[in-house]
């Protein structure tokens, strides 16, 4: 092994995060390190089962004669409208696209509101048509739902859960597990514009109105690339706490490390320029739009070029490998150093999506 | 027709709730008349299609070899532990019952949980211990979940989201617009335990302790009822708004009147004592652990025997039935008269489940 043992070592230290013994911060909700703690310390212990274990989108249950995926998703964004979408349209694509992570082809989804006491009628009509028409263009029926209102103070506008379902074709697997020493780390695009979007809309930057949020339905996009690939071992979309987050869980899941190189990484100038702004990495920023694939490397190329041939996937990129190791995640510069991308365990970007 | 003029003239008129035309209030949340409109006036134009036209607490989906039953409920209720149970098992409890109301048996649940910036952990923990101790006693996965944090003052403690997919078996066909004339209305025990319990709690009552939320799972109730009614046609349980709102909804669903025998309602005397000092109707407080069954006259005898043989249908009883008219509930006092049911539109018991 020509593996440098300082890297061996390092292996996701868990840094503590002030107030984090007692109650339920910020930071739990910011979908990286504190976030993965509160669920393997808190939440799994109490729910642990089959059906949960492989800890990827969705849940793939079998039914006589077929496989159904079952996903939930609340959306707390704020504010709840921004450039390129709002909480309605990113309801729906957000658990359709967990959906389509599974290679499930989706059958309905439910939406069930908690709207704060005074918010205007206005505001949750074009939040609930915006909902409506993503389902309608996606082709999915809202087959169910449910409407609560809280006191004022003890919400914020509107929250949206939608959950989903929908059909596995036989002959695909897609898991964390799945991934193996020798797959291509496959992302379908520019990374981060959802988050910059709505960053900087909070933060009222100058700059705001060059980006847009990337959230869209990546359900077309999957079931191409699954046609050349059906055996792809593994989609993800990197939605809150961003690649980072997403390759973190993937390498945990795998058991495997996963090399990256830092300079094929896809970001747009616009949302480089928000994070320096904001002190933030652009690699842990949420996408809405965008997925990452582990594939077997003889398919990668041929992946590929269908990913960019697809409108969302115009910007497909091959960004690194998973190699054998204790499960990490290790960025390769220009120059030929390699640094751990550790999780951010203090740092809250919360009400992201 | 023997029927007097002026009830057939009165068909629940559209009460204004203050403030109602700009924002949205706590009467929305009700689960009565304001709630009803919101969903008709707002949300039903934009969300319309034919797996939601039915109003049922569930969808039931036709998939190759199967039926899919598919539902969703937020639960709010404040606080988050009342005698009787707390958020965690009525999130699993009130999710399973709606898949039950459709005569599905249950495969998963999912669970998404919008938690409070400050919310102690410890509280957190015995929230998610008693949802999963209700789930394992169901024998039903949480299949698959989401954890959200908002800040301080943006929620309130915990929120709980539970979707559920079950199996409908075939030749089960409960649903609203089945329910005809001649159907005998039965309900399976005392009615508004669990509203009782959650306001008595919330307003420091003294006799608090007397009363306890019914808070139960009926799927094994329910099954034994379709082993001797599998042509069963409509099975509601009566939550938020209670029996009264139930009722109005399966009229209108069904397109008859139901004539109530308001003797035969049976409610426990600590709730009517709640009741009278809280100024409020029992018929319109929610149980979370009783349903109401709309059955073919010939079937109701044997019905009723079978359901009283339940540890959960030991107070069942038949309170009703249904005729020919306009959609409405009609109550017959022991003394003859009759007068309407109607749904109260402006007074709000927010936040019960």
């Amino acid at each position: 092994m020509s593996e440098p043992l300082d890297l061996d070592r390092l292996v996701s230290p868990s840094c503590p995060v002030p107030g984090d013994s007692e109650c339920v911060t910020l930071a739990h909700g910011a979908g990286a390190g504190a976030s993965a703690r509160l669920f393997e310390e808190r939440l799994w212990p109490h729910l642990a089962n089959a059906a949960l274990a492989p800890r990827h989108d969705g849940a793939v249950l079998e039914l006589p004669g077929s496989r159904l995926a079952f996903t939930t998703d609340t959306f707390v964004v704020r504010p709840l409208e921004f450039p390129g979408g709002d909480i309605g349209s990113l309801a729906v694509h957000g658990t359709l696209n967990d959906l389509a992570m599974c290679g499930a082809r989706p059958l309905a989804l439910s939406c069930a509101l908690v709207l704060e006491e005074g918010l205007a009628l206005a505001t949750l009509e074009r939040v609930v048509r915006s909902l409506a028409a993503a389902a309608r263009a996606a082709g999915v029926p809202i087959a169910t739902g449910d409407t609560k209102v809280v006191e004022r103070g003890k919400g914020d506008g509107v929250y949206v859960n939608t959950a989903g379902v929908g059909l596995v074709p036989e002959g695909r697997c897609l898991r964390p597990d799945r991934v193996a020493p020798g797959d291509a780390v496959l992302v379908s695009g520019a990374l981060g514009a959802h988050g910059a979007a709505v960053l900087s809309t909070r933060e009222g930057l100058a700059f705001e109105s060059s980006i847009r949020s990337d959230s869209a339905l990546l359900s077309g996009l999957v079931e191409s690339m699954l046609e050349v690939a059906p055996d792809l071992h593994c989609l993800r979309d990197p939605t809150r706490g961003g690649l980072g987050a997403a390759l973190h869980e993937i390498a945990r899941g795998a058991g495997c490390a996963i090399e990256l190189d830092e300079e094929a990484i896809p970001v747009e100038e616009p949302v480089r320029a928000v994070c320096e702004l904001l002190g933030l990495d652009p690699l842990f920023l949420a996408s809405e739009g965008r997925c990452v694939a582990f594939a077997p490397e003889p398919q990668a190329d041929r992946l590929l070029h269908v990913m960019r041939r697809h409108p969302l996937g115009r910007g497909a990129a091959r960004i690194g490998r998973v190699v054998s190791g204790r499960p990490r995640v290790v960025l390769r510069t220009s120059i030929g150093t390699r640094r751990l991308l550790l999780l951010p365990a203090g740092e809250p970007l919360p009400r992201i999506c």
